[in-house]
């Protein structure tokens, strides 16, 4: 039954749903006709102000489900309590999915980044909008080390979080050893590397990984990567902001 | 007078000085022997705790001139009462300059960067950060319209910011002028451009405006541009942060 269609569908639409949480980010996403919302989710102990009417009067237009909790069902659904402020919105997107279903797909050739320890939401979210930019064809995000999809990154990452691939998995260091044996080529960013960024030959499916902007690639992750490579740099200057660092990497074959 | 070899060297001495202030950030800059300070300034009303002890205990290893100053004295130097902590100190920054002085030095070829309403201060370090690495030849700063160096932009700079030269101007549009005039290429960065990046010839003195992230840049900068440039994007991405520009701008010979 684990492989009947159906279940593959239905697996496919459940990996695909992002819950974002907090009034504004939920009112702008409603408002967005572009984005596939799946349920509008309130609390409720709301108190029916304008900005709650709105939402329903939205949902409603839209045809999209609203789901009533008490608040501690809210924050079930939310996972942040602290900052969901009753509300909670579950997107349907394309592009966010899982990095199992990626390797099931046998893509030819792709370049993705890694990210290992990036905890700041502002540069997670600034990382998005680089590398979409860029053309890059995914973002490989482990739900242990990292920070995670919320507010502060969608604003950071203006928009363009819901036009990326965002493959999320569970731990980094696995994952990259089950791309490895697909074929993919693993570069971690390292300034004490010995090559730089125009030695990575670009006819095989390549994964960069980019590491907290302190400590650098952690060293479990450093064991799984088939090189190591620096972007040169001048005027001894040691580092990049790591959104930088993306955007060099995204950008690379097109400036 | 004005032009005797004294005068112009008291001048360029004088035009190299970047007053910073902040305990931490001045105590940071005593302990980097690395940068050349001129002078300590210090508040008659600060409480001579064990920050004040070590500042003074540096300057006087390092045979630097500590000047007293009552409450007003002090905010006068370092031009920002409400944060300097009753503390500022004078380096003298052989990369600090201003626009006219580089422009008298007449360069044969160069690469620039000029700011126009970059007013957050985040923003500013991170490109000067970017610029650095990437080896552009100097930032062109104006006082007008632009966040100026103070403590966040230095802390944002990683340190980067003593190894750029900043080249100070009051007004950027007229300064521009004055560099079209001696036979640089001025290019406005502008999502609307026709032309990319890549159309910008190599050959001769090129300056690149970045404009404030929600206005672009500036109608009356715009007119003294020789021409607009826009970067490549995917997935009818509008715009990337400033700093991400600043370096795709900067490495973009070495990638």
């Amino acid at each position: 039954m684990k492989d009947s269609p159906e279940y593959l569908q239905k697996r496919a639409f459940y990996d695909s749903l992002l819950t974002i949480y907090g009034r504004k980010p939920v009112l702008e996403a409603l408002e967005d006709l572009s984005l596939p919302v799946h349920k509008l989710h309130l609390a409720n102990s709301n108190r029916r102000d304008q900005l709650i009417a709105r939402m329903e009067q939205l949902a409603t237009e839209r045809r999209i489900d609203i789901a009533h909790w008490d608040r501690k069902g809210l924050s079930r659904i939310s996972k942040n309590a602290r900052q969901d402020q009753g509300v909670a919105l579950d997107l349907a997107l394309p592009h966010y999915g899982t990095s199992a279903r990626f390797l099931e797909e046998k893509h030819e050739n792709y370049e993705l980044l890694a990210l290992d320890g990036i905890t700041n939401p502002q540069n997670l979210g600034m990382i998005i909008r680089s590398a979409c930019a860029g053309g890059i064809d995914g973002i490989l995000l482990p739900r242990k080390g990292c920070a995670q999809i919320d507010p502060l990154v969608i604003k950071a990452s203006t928009g363009t979080l819901f036009k990326t691939r965002i493959l999320r998995c569970d731990s980094l260091a696995p994952t990259l050893e089950q791309f490895r044996a697909s074929g993919a080529e693993v570069c971690g960013l390292s300034s004490h590397a010995q090559d730089t960024l125009s030695a990575v030959p670009g006819d095989r499916p390549t994964i960069f990984v980019l590491g907290n902007e302190t400590r650098g690639v952690s060293e479990g992750v450093t064991k799984q990567c088939s090189r190591l490579v620096r972007i040169p740099m001048k005027n001894d200057v040691e580092s990049l902001n790591v959104a930088v660092t993306a955007a060099l990497i995204s950008f690379r074959h097109q400036l």
